[in-house]
Order: structure tokens, then C-alpha cells, then sequence
């Protein structure tokens, strides 16, 4: 079955907690390219990429670490998260250790508690942390609309 | 920035289950297109629509039902899953009630319980399945490779 029209976009973002260090923080990556402010590490999915694999690959190229996918936290989907283009990213949990090191796209790699993150966030990324915090804390997991 | 290169296509499945019949059993779909066989309801994602806005519009389409999403199983993207493109599917667990009714898409209409699935499933289909009355009856979650 052909299929010509377009299509939102598939990408993945990995919340990497840092296992080797107190309060198992978070890793956070501020964009060089706009728009500017602070992400969560991820990416596009190649075509005949799986997603785990994109995310493994994304995290990997932005953080420098290895990383071992451990939850699915959500899919993220509203058309109006990214003002660009409509994307659709699966939301991974994954573990690692070891010194992060900021990829080329990145223009400082951050480390953070929950209590400590920056405010400028972009994209969905505030709502998905705070979906992210609230699972990790309370096992409450994100509503599906 | 533009994105040009080719993107897997994003697509929803959703497991309904009919609360009103005993042992809940859920609704399958028995294509009238190839691949033939018989598989979860679900279709494409349209640009501009949350996935689950997608999950309810093909389960409405396909079997009639208003549906209420209950839980996310898992996101399926293996790039072998369909042989016609490489697709990543949202796969939704939802509750109905009532009759449900094929839609034009299908040549038939069935409710299954666990232990009667029909033998030809198109795509991954059977794995979807497989690891729904996994974590249905004993809570495990499908891994995430």
C-alpha cells in the first residue's frame, strides 16, 4: 500500500539517570541550535531504526554514555510540542554511569537533581520531566491523553 | 529545520477490550486488504494528531466503538515488523462496551478471549498479543529491545 501523505515525525528522548552518583541525577543537554534552551538528549528515528536503537544511538552521540534502556516512560504526541514540525517522540528511562560529555549539537551537558533543574526548557521537555519526577517518586505513570 | 530525509511512518494498534462480556474478551479485525489475516484495529497516524487521538479514531472506524484509553502496552518499531514500510506503532490498551461492528476496512468483525485467538495475524501482531495477555493476567510489561 503506497503511502504519500505526510506523516508526523518519529523520535525518541532518553531521561539517563546516573547511577554512580548520589540521588541518581539526570543528564540535561543545552541545544546549540534553536531553539536555545535546555533538553532532554534524543533524536530522530532513522528509517529501519528501531526505537530502543535510536535511543541508545542518540544517547550515546549527545552524552557520550552507554546506556541501557530500563522503562518506557511515555509517548509524547501533541501537535503543538515542537512549533517546527509535528513530531512524535517515544520517552525512554535508561541507566549509565561514568562522565557525560557534551556531542557536537550541544553547547554545555548539565547534570541534575529534581529540585535543581533549569528553567529554560524546551519543547514538552518541562511537562515531561515533570511527568518523569512524579513516576519515579509516586509510580504514577502519565495520562494517556 | 527542515527534514527530508525518509521517516518510519507512525501508526497506533489498540487491544479493546469489552468490559460487558465475560472474561473481557477483545476485538480483532480480519483484513480485506493485504497482508490478509487478522489483526489488531489501529491505522496511521495523521499529521497534526496526538496518537491518542489516532486510537480512538481508527477503533471508532474499525469497530464502531467509542473506546476509553486505559494503559500504553508498549511502542512496537521493529523495521521487519510490516514488509511494506517501516512502521512504529503506539500500541494502546482501551475499554468498550456494546457491539461492535466491522468497518469498511474489514472483511470481518471477531471476540476473542486468550485462549482462542485465530491462527493468522498479520505483522507482529502475534507478539503484540502475546505479551498483552502477559501482562494482562501476571503484570509483567513487554522488554523494551
Amino acid at each position: 500500500m503506497p503511502h504519500s501523505y505526510r506523516n508526523p515525525i518519529p523520535t525518541v528522548d532518553i531521561l539517563i539517570e546516573l547511577l554512580d552518583r548520589p540521588h541518581r541525577p539526570i543528564v540535561l543537554i543545552e541545544r546549540l541550535h534553536p531553539p536555545h534552551g535546555w533538553a532532554i538528549p534524543g533524536g530522530f528515528v532513522d528509517y529501519g531504526e528501531s526505537v530502543a536503537a535510536a535511543a541508545c544511538r542518540e544517547a550515546q552521540e549527545e552524552t557520550g554514555l552507554g546506556v541501557e534502556l530500563i522503562d518506557l516512560l511515555a509517548v509524547y504526541s501533541d501537535p503543538s510540542r515542537d512549533s517546527r514540525q509535528h513530531t512524535i517522540s517515544t520517552v525512554f528511562i535508561a541507566a549509565a554511569a561514568g562522565d557525560p560529555q557534551a556531542g557536537d549539537d550541544a553547547k554545555a551537558l548539565g547534570i541534575f537533581e529534581s529540585w535543581q533543574l533549569p528553567s529554560q526548557l524546551c519543547f514538552d521537555h518541562d511537562q515531561i520531566l515533570r511527568d518523569y519526577w512524579r513516576y519515579r517518586h509516586y509510580g504514577l505513570r502519565p495520562r494517556l491523553s
